[in-house]
């Protein structure tokens, strides 16, 4: 192909257990090489080496316990160029054009909130001249950026998947693949259901419920970011040989055909459900509870608002207040609660915790259109004596928490009625 | 001090060892904090916490044999980023308010020549920003600089040291301390004469031939430049409480006031004399056998050349050439000598290498005015019947090759005769 031509872009990530060695980033540089050969213009992105950046945090926060997060990036970040550098040097030595390039040099343009960055923009410049000159593959250190004052930024916890999505966008890639150690997305946890079945596709709405349940493939920031710019993403596997139909494909859902109603079955062992009991039910009672949560930075998802059973003891009315989170934060919850009962913005006679529950999720776009799915789901639960102690529903989700040693058995059982092993 | 108030600058350069865990950074930032308090704005250059570096640079090694100097330049330089953020941090958390800065955020412009590249520019713009704020150190990432194409440079062996200096040119720093594993400059090796004395004070240019010599103390490269912008340097020790008056002050000869004739005895254990028998002695026979040998990469130090013993034996006037090389060279110069013969461009009888030879080198600034110094040290190695093979002189330095096995103890009878052990 003549110089000036310019090729269809792919975006390929890889992240820290995908190079975590030279032998891995050897492996991921042949992944790249095919892609080049069936003629991509490549931007990679990497992380760093699988355990680099926790030793980096470690000396920064070893050093300096409330550590200025300018100097925390500048230090963490050095990590992924070592990665992209390798990397690069790893597709030279076969014989792939390729350069690498840290966060300031493309430049990748964030806001200047250190350790928690957002992108501002991404110039194509830079890249768009390399890949005129001839240039087959970007090696883009992951993670970071630069800061309108020249300081290295760098984008928080999954940041290399949203870096990845976000040169997608810029750069109207074909897709953005991100390799990572599983081989896709399954309808369920298979350590929990053996009838769990690989995804080919799902769509973007779909992985959002299902990354923020626990399915930990994905970073939630990247799927969002994903389903605004139309990006299709691709989650398959660095350790095992993948052509173009490998892996499962996030898509917008009108490229899915013939979805089933249910997806997938999520679950999420660590929750705990908590009951304010006999709450004044007044106007404004919610925001005078979940403002102090929110505030403490309690996590509440689930929320249910009974008739208090002590109703007849009260001379107001009063009603139950029940809530779950994680269970980590049933500590930081009570004290808030109890902080706003001494200042006199709430009143409760009781706060029970239930850290014994766990939070079951079925997800699915064709719920929109399919009434039933919560009988069906309820009625599935009851055949085995399961029974649900919260519901909550979503336009494409319902989740239910349950006593958290039926959690195994629910889950089978919902993958089962929703027959989510058969294609 | 109001703000905008500028004041004096102070460099101060750490080596490998002298950062090589966070102790030990935590131990150098106590030393710039006290120069803070003496009232200076410090300027502190880190190389790679030791052992860094070398890991950096197998890694790419290992990925390409023949690696990309612009990518290994990438991944390397990624070291001392690392330092300069945690030493940043670390003074921080004293209260010293301090930043880190990279090679392209200064920024410290180089050639393009990748791993060898040299400085073309420092603007002071960022950095007098910084310190006109109100900020009292600025951490800078040594070894490495931004080239024109935007691409980080390094700057090879000793670059660390040579950035230190390259900043105290730049702004006119009152000093630039090299903070390293000794405490300082010896009349000669401490571990040959127990009589070896520190010195206080040296001049450049008797500092550049101890160098030359493998005092390997602070780099050649340093020393010129230092030299070259009147920038006193001292050489002190990372390890030991230091203040004002500790380590070496390599300063203009016209600051060292009283110098003695000879400053110190240096020497070198791995030399080689060659020499070239019966070689054409014809005008350009010089030109002939160095030529071949620098372009082979031999570091030729001194030259001889006598009158052959064979020539009663010869029609046309014949010369032996003797030169001394390391010891690792003498495959190379041998090579490059027969090479030279067979390609008709000089002629010899034989090439003898006696590997058996030590260098050993008296070097003062006092002796452009003193004469007998050559005849004083001729009569101390006869005194205990050393021979002398070769013997070559420069202005401030007179070199004689002796038999190995009389180094030390030629070295100790020139450090008495000249009485290097009284101050």
């Amino acid at each position: 192909m003549p110089k000036g031509v310019s090729m269809p872009i792919l975006v390929m990530k890889f992240g820290g257990t995908s190079v975590a060695d030279l032998d891995r980033i050897a492996n991921a540089a042949v992944k790249v090489q095919r892609e080049v050969e069936r003629g991509y213009d490549v931007i990679v992105i990497v992380s760093a080496m699988s355990g680099r950046t926790n030793e980096l945090v470690n000396w920064v926060e070893t050093t300096s316990p409330f550590y200025d997060a300018r100097e925390y990036d500048a230090v963490v970040s050095s990590g992924e160029n070592v990665t992209a550098g390798l990397m690069a040097l790893r597709l030279q030595e076969m014989g792939v054009s390729a350069r690498s390039w840290q966060g300031w040099q493309v430049p990748i343009n964030t806001t200047s909130a250190h350790s928690a960055a957002r992108f501002e923009s991404i110039p194509r410049d830079n890249l768009d001249a390399k890949f005129a000159e001839g240039f087959k593959v970007a090696v883009i250190a992951g993670f970071q950026g630069l800061s309108q004052e020249g300081r290295i930024t760098t984008l928080g916890r999954g940041g290399s998947d949203t870096t990845a999505v976000a040169f997608a966008a810029a750069f109207g890639a074909e897709r953005c693949d991100i390799y990572t150690d599983v081989d896709g997305i399954y309808t369920t946890d298979p350590r929990v259901s053996d009838k769990a079945r690989k995804l080919d596709r799902i769509a973007f709405e779909e992985m959002l419920e299902l990354a923020s349940l626990g399915a930990k493939v994905l970073q939630t920031r990247s799927v969002e970011l994903a389903m605004r710019y139309k990006v299709p993403l691709r989650v398959l596997s660095s350790f095992e040989e993948t052509d173009e139909t490998s892996g499962t494909l996030v898509c917008d859902e009108d490229k899915i055909m013939e979805s089933k109603v249910v997806s997938g079955v999520a679950f999420s062992r660590e929750e705990a459900k908590m009951t304010l009991v006999t709450v004044e039910d007044r106007p404004g009672i919610a925001g005078a509870i979940f403002g102090p949560l929110a505030d403490a930075g309690v996590n509440v998802d689930m929320i249910v608002q009974n008739i208090s059973e002590h109703q007849a003891k009260h001379a107001v009315k009063v009603t139950d207040m029940t809530f779950s989170c994680p269970i980590n934060q049933v500590a930081r919850a009570r004290k808030a609660m109890e902080d706003a009962r001494d200042a006199g913005l709430i009143n409760f006679d009781d706060l029970v915790a239930d850290e014994d529950v766990a939070k079951i999720s079925v997800v699915g776009i064709g719920m929109r259109s399919h009434a039933g799915v919560a009988a069906q789901m309820f009625k599935a639960l009851a055949a085995e004596n399961v029974n649900i102690k919260v519901i909550a529903t979503s336009e494409i989700k319902i989740s239910v928490l349950v006593d958290r040693k039926y959690l195994e058995l629910a889950v089978q059982a919902l993958h089962d009625v929703f027959e989510l092993d058969k294609a």
